[in-house]
């Protein structure tokens, strides 16, 4: 695009944004085409840390994942710059030599995968240009936005903390926000207006529903007071239900864990079986009598809420952050106040119903619903497409 | 600067950074003004990690604030995008709420950092806009130098390692790198070709020259094998002088000094002084009778060396990385093959002039002579500036 049709195209651009009822199917007076109905090329740009889906934890990766296959199903021409290793039905482009697990946040390897990327994304002609970039990658896409002419839609993955929070009342105009949860929402910096909340996608394919559970009640997640393992084996403990403790001990929570987690496992009331992954861990969520969420921080959202919905296994949560979006009381769980109430509710799960649970997740959460919910999103913020050239004859 | 005469205005610059021999004095046909002697904008990009100058160990922080204040008195426009509590004869341009001396390298910061002072350089009107960026702060800024008109000159302050090598390849053509010894200019990747080297500048007035010296030999830098502190330990021993040790033991290093260190300390002819700062540090360098550098490792520069230098203290060095370039054997100092030659070149310490050493750092050092060698290339790097507007009368 030369500098004379650039100015044009800018002003159509911001117009199609503000008709925000979403499909424009007229074709435009120049000619050019609307992108009514029509696929898009989405450049999805994923972190340079862990490969796509990743092998172990990797919470945004599999929201990437999950997002571009569903994406590709819809038609759409997708390319996926994330760490080597990956695997997608996208077209998939790595730029760094390998993934970079151990320097999360790290501005050398950061910056060097999105200017890459942009470059690349920069280089594609002006007929087989990218029509948005949907960005889950830290913080320089957002914060360099401006400086390309493809526009940007920004994913929210994060709480909004003090740091963050400066971050984007500096740079979130520069690309469309789009948060995850109204919890989040919520609390976003005064000004910022974010789109959504889309929540994040599951691949309800890998989650199938089972009916028939175990007596166990199940505790996933990080070992942190924060995420209340030691709430969970008091609430388990006073109805005398097994309750299985998963997930990891990271680095300065092993004093933690030492001390309110370790004296009550027993092997038998109280299990902690570590990280799980893969087909364990549906299994382990699939078969579970409900997931305990004793949580005590403004969670942005609950991926393993989903995940035991999923499987028809209901929740019992504590009413914080967007857990009082992701657990409907009474129909796919319990929204409780204390450690207390949770034990009462224990014995309530049999009153909710699998395939209430299963549906919930289905018409909020199933792949195909949040990408049409983004394709909406890329649909108000792609710029025209220039007119096919007429050859005329002379 | 409108669409229209951006292009005409590269191709201009291209031409002008040809003409490598310098100093441009004439007049450009379309009465533009070619920066000959004119004073230069000069945006200079801090890390935002620490204050300028740094109040503790800062190695970057100390060299920009040195050049900062030696281009201003050279007579530029400079200012200084920094963490807030810098000092500056400059103007001060602060753009987080804080210093981040424990997240170095963090993408949220060093992103935020640039993003922010790059929206200001482009704010900046068509007659008062910036000539050049003067950037020290990481890889963001050069990673999207392509980004912005204004041009980036990028000082090299590390090593090239595999990641950082990697990083260079991708990105480095898109701003003038500048290396600041021939050690390291000649491990670059293949292709590179940065300019220089132009060494770190060191403020002469700050180090005053003390010609009568102590008794004791000085080692200082961070507790690590490729430092050297035992080898320094193992030659001074050799030939019975005192040798002091200055510097911090770094995380992860403790077992280090434990095994290596410690057992000679005896606070008389091995002292261990811990990380010292300000006058105490400029005191403990000019007494000192000289500096051990027995270092292993491809060190890109070496500060201390200058500092030493310019109270008139020698330097005996192992012949690593940059000791060749800021050691003149037997002139300023001894560069010595092992323990061994270097316990003997310890007696022969009385035969280096302190003024030979002052006068090598006056000539190659001096805040003033290196601001010069960077006014050279930004001269060469910067834009033409706009033509005075002509008011014809009709």
């Amino acid at each position: 695009m030369d500098a004379l049709t650039k100015a044009p195209a800018r002003a159509r651009r911001l117009s199609a944004a503000r008709e925000s009822s979403g499909r424009l199917t007229r074709r435009a007076d120049d000619g050019s085409e609307r992108l009514a109905d029509a696929s898009l090329r989405i450049a999805m740009l994923a972190p340079p840390w862990i490969s796509v889906p990743s092998p172990g934890y990797g919470g945004v990766e599999s929201v990437v994942s999950t997002l571009t296959e569903a994406l590709v199903n819809r038609g759409h021409d997708v390319t996926l710059f994330c760490a080597p290793g990956s695997v997608s039905r996208a077209t998939v482009v790595t730029i760094l030599e390998e993934p970079h697990p151990d320097a999360i946040e790290r501005a050398l390897f950061e910056v060097d995968h999105v200017a890459e990327a942009f470059d690349q994304i920069d280089l594609a002609g002006q007929h087989d240009r990218f029509d948005v970039i949907h960005d889950h990658c830290g913080f320089t896409g957002l914060a360099m936005a401006n400086r390309i002419d493809t526009p940007l839609v920004h994913t929210l993955h994060g709480p909004f903390t003090a740091d963050t929070a400066a971050f984007y009342a500096h740079h979130g105009h520069k690309g469309t926000l789009v948060g995850i949860s109204r919890a989040q929402l919520a609390s976003a910096p005064r000004g910022l207006e974010p789109l959504g909340p889309i929540p994040n996608p599951i691949d309800l394919r890998a989650w199938p529903t089972q009916a028939r559970k175990g007596d166990y009640l199940l505790w996933i997640g990080r070992m942190s007071p924060e995420k209340g393992p030691h709430r969970a084996i008091a609430a388990a403990r006073a109805v005398d239900v097994p309750l299985v403790l998963a997930g990891v001990i990271q680095p300065g929570r092993q004093a933690f864990f030492d001390k309110e987690i370790a004296p009550h496992i027993d092997g038998d009331r109280v299990r902690f079986i570590g990280e799980v992954g893969g087909a364990a861990k549906q299994s382990l969520f699939a078969h579970a009598r409900g997931l305990l969420m004793p949580i005590r921080w403004d969670e942005p959202f609950g991926m393993v809420i989903v995940e035991a919905l999923a499987c028809g296994t209901p929740v019992i949560a504590f009413p914080e952050g967007a857990t009082r979006e992701l657990v409907v009381d009474g129909k796919t769980g319990f929204l409780v106040a204390d450690v207390r109430a949770m034990a009462d509710a224990i014995g309530q799960l049999p009153r909710i119903s699998a395939s209430d649970c299963r549906t919930w997740v289905s018409q909020n959460c199933d792949g195909d619903v949040v990408a049409a919910a983004y394709e909406g999103v890329f649909r108000s913020v792609a710029l025209p497409r220039p007119a096919p050239k007429l050859v005329l004859s002379a």
